[in-house]
């Protein structure tokens, strides 16, 4: 059903911006079918800040990852004219802009939206700056704001696997209160990146249900309550109502137009209609078409994001978060993760691969990770003996304990580093199954399993996670998933389209059954996954405490 | 006290020869102070036949693993006047000759002691050869042995650890009986390589108590009984007393004079002392003057292999074999070992360290194996975060399972290659503290520890095991321990020492204490330990069946 297409100019389009964690990228897309005309990308000049601020040179503490809001606005000023001039399309067929954000990142502003870091006098503190998703130094906070919350018996840290992230907005800001009151008191706002730039675009603040419910902690319509926060610490009892609480705008509505000043920055007509903001994972499933409950999407890359709307709330164990219109208006949206992936194969292609595979690869044109696919992809399951945990950058789900760490079992003199290789993909392929079995097992279905993110392009990973799932892998056609789903929230909010679904429907492209599972294949591979389980449980649920000791052990003789 | 060596002519030699897998190695020793004045190797024409017969190209079935008895003559012709020619010393100066060999290698001849491989009638048939140490084709017929001995409840299995291996005496037996019984009928006599060399040297059949004990099954002054050999097999009854039984003789004892056809063979005297045979992990105790109660020595190669003497006897866990007299007369001598050593080292080194170390170490002109060592040899004990099992090559001490296999636990996607080879390191360092504690923990005191082979010669492994074990390090000097050890038998058989411990101390030679532990390492080690033995008891004694399943699964789809 696309009901609304024949009424729009079949020459209209909008544009999707994806704010990344080093660069920005605009696309410009055709709002009758979600073409694709062109994009640019716009690289970050200050990229993620970790070891001093800029002009300042202050010194930053361990695990800190700031961000420099001015690199925001160059992406629009860069990168949207030229995406748009790229297209051939003129300013005046765009009748729309959506934007999607990393998440958590969360900065202090004024009350007009200013960052407090671009006031002069706050240029060389450290905690005006926006904190990006990965910033990881308010997790002192995060263990406060789990332990109160668990003594008090907070109904929504169920929502959240039991556990919130120090990734999360509540730490963050809680960090911030700790260790540089000044800059909370002078915070009017407490923002996140995804609904600032909104409000850089449309003029006025306006945020968002997806990371209200996601990363800050807004549940059946309500902040965390006033004693909990006073229990946290007396000067964050008014945290919510002085500095957060807005009223949340649902996912695809229009936030505003664009303003003058906006409008001259982007090169778009004034009043061009905003999208509210979103985060990234989550536009992409209007991207890849899986809005519809019981479809999952898995966003692949150097680690996985799920996500996956539902009927109904269920409390899945691992889960990192069920919101209410987290993800489509009038579902359960639930997210889960694990924390390495592509980058598990990254370490093992670049760190292990011997001299003679670097030299074979070279000879043949093709990368190292393709050669060591090609020498075992054909290999029987089972076969090489092994399996592994893929925990090398600890467990998001259904575990959350990034204490965790990397086993692989089964070595023997015979084994090559292809397969290794192949027992780490199985072993992320593993986890995913681990992820879907937990929903499940909750009540919660999943009928459909689709894949984005870049290692949809890799074969080899997509046969195993189908024969792993025993389930066909659907595969979403775009390479740009995050900011066509913003496009396509801006068609919504630009009224091409009633609601994110039908523009889904219409503008999302997706190869259904791209792989299919192999029978044979899918029956080895319930063998190993058990002895998966067996050690994921041992390692994992507190058969043994090796890995945590280990982890320790290092911790404390950790000289590098 | 040396009481002999003033009674001697202090230009006198001795040879020894070693047999090993692939060759053989004479080396001319002063009997006055072991001096090593010059030596010789000879490769085997034919090595390890595993394919084909020679010469009429039989095809031999899988984990067959034979020898041609010229290869062992050749050595004789070749090594002993080439190292002789070498040294300067004229014949009429070497007063004995000693020899060693792998076991058990176990050949069927007539009664004159010809291999019946060199009856031309034979010539075609595989059982007719000498099987090789590492034939593992009996290993039904090693089921079998343990089988009915565990179901009579044979004394003697406790001595072995509760377990024959299939690469001994009487599962190679018994597969030629069950196999070709048309040669085990022929087959006049049975017997090892290692008295079979000496029957070519001094002309009449000789048996050592050391072969005997440890790769026969010879306890308290008798063999199996015939119940037993009949519930094995009725046809296999009167094995011991046709074709096995023989009188004893001590190590150090002299067999006979060298023969005149061999005096030709070898360029040797006439007559010159022939020492009964031996085995090369226990003639290098002579070398390493470790014959003492109480002192073990560790031959660290591809694998290790563990000797130790004691006064007492007592069972073990995991032991290969206690056997009287088996090392030197009047003490129980124990045997130990693991699997994997040097061969796991060389299995990461050799398949997993990244070309830009390759590049890094041509560039010092030095090995991979060193540039990893030199790498991580500062590093802070355990802040790697790893701990690994050293089971690549299956566990022999203490858990006599060969199903079981490798594990690396607790790699980050910050993991180095050095990282893990110096964990797999450790790994074999916590293997043999294991062995140790089971000696200690089972009253076998182990008061110094010596260490032999190739690996005394890599100080990051030496350190290790002297931080891991926290104790000092006793090297043996000679790199030929075997050879060397053989010789100090046939100075014994000469008469120039009353007997082996007089004759090593006189002979032999050690650097005591050539490494020191350093306490607080030890004390990190102790740490790591505990965690290795979580995971050694887990996965080894039962608390997973993950590694026995993922053996059975790979071997029923292996393909390779």
């Amino acid at each position: 059903m696309s009901p609304n297409v024949s009424a729009n100019n079949p020459a209209d389009v909008v544009i999707g911006v994806d704010f990344g964690t080093l660069s920005g990228r605009a696309v410009v897309v055709r709002v009758a079918d979600g073409a694709e005309l062109a994009s640019a990308v716009h690289d970050f000049e200050h990229g993620v800040v970790t070891e001093t601020l800029p002009g300042s040179g202050v010194a930053l503490a361990p695990d800190t990852a700031l961000q420099v809001p001015a690199d925001y606005r160059a992406v629009l000023r860069q990168a949207v004219p030229k995406a748009l001039a790229a297209s051939g399309v003129p300013a005046e067929r765009v009748i729309g802009i959506g934007t999607d954000f990393t998440a958590s990142t969360f900065l202090p502003v004024t009350a007009d939206g200013t960052p407090l870091c671009e006031l002069p006098e706050f240029a060389d503190r450290p905690h005006a700056y926006p904190k990006l998703w990965k910033h990881h130094a308010a997790q002192p906070e995060a263990d406060d704001v789990n332990a109160v919350a668990e003594e008090r018996g907070e109904s929504w840290l169920a929502r959240y696997g039991g556990r919130i992230s120090a990734e999360w907005e509540f730490p963050k800001a809680l960090q911030v209160l700790r260790e540089d009151p000044v800059v909370y008191d002078r915070a009017e706002r407490f923002i996140e990146a995804a609904d600032w730039i909104v409000w850089q675009l449309c003029g006025s603040e306006n945020r968002n249900a997806c990371v209200a419910g996601y990363k800050g902690i807004h549940q059946d319509g309500a902040w965390p309550s006033r004693e909990y926060l006073a229990a946290l610490d007396p000067r964050f009892t008014d945290f919510v109502t002085d500095k957060l609480a807005h009223p949340l705008s649902r996912l695809g509505e229009r936030a505003g137009g664009l303003t003058r000043a906006a409008a001259a920055l982007t090169g778009l007509p004034e009043g061009t209609a905003v999208a509210v903001g979103n985060v990234d994972a989550h536009t992409t499933a209007a991207a890849a078409r899986t809005v519809e409950p019981g479809q999952m999407l898995a966003i692949m890359g150097t680690s996985t994001c799920h996500v996956l709307n539902a009927v109904e709330f269920a409390e899945v164990p691992g889960m990192c978060g069920a919101v209410r219109d987290g993800i489509v208006t009038g579902a359960w949206g639930y997210e889960a993760g694990q924390s390495g992936v592509g980058d598990i194969f990254g370490w093992f292609a670049d760190g292990f691969a011997p001299s003679e595979y670097v030299s074979e690869a070279a000879g043949l044109g093709i990368t190292v990770h393709e050669l060591l696919s090609r020498k075992v992809a054909d290999q029987p399951v089972g076969a090489h003996g092994l399996v592994a945990l893929d925990w090398h950058n600890g467990n998001r789900s259904v575990l959350v304990d990034h204490g965790l760490s990397g086993v692989v079992a089964g070595m023997t003199l015979a084994t090559r580093p292809e397969e290794i290789y192949r027992a780490l993909i199985e072993a992320t392929a593993f986890g995913t199954r681990t992820i879907l079995d937990a929903f499940q097992n909750s009540g919660v279905p999943v009928d459909g399993f689709t894949v984005a993110g870049g290692l949809k392009r890799n074969d080899l990973v997509l046969r195993t996670y189908a024969d792993v799932l025993n389930r066909p892998l659907h595969v979403a056609d775009s390479d740009q998933g995050p900011a066509l789903g913003a496009a396509i929230h801006a068609a919504v909010a630009a009224g091409s389209y009633p609601d994110v679904p039908t523009a889904s429907e219409a503008m999302g492209s997706v190869t259904r059954d791209a792989v299919l599972p192999d029978p044979a294949r899918a029956a080895g591979y319930d063998d190993l996954y058990a002895i998966y389980t067996d050690l994921h449980d041992h390692f994992g649920r507190g058969g043994t405490e090796a890995l945590h000791r280990l982890r320790r052990i290092r911790d404390e003789n950790h000289t590098r």
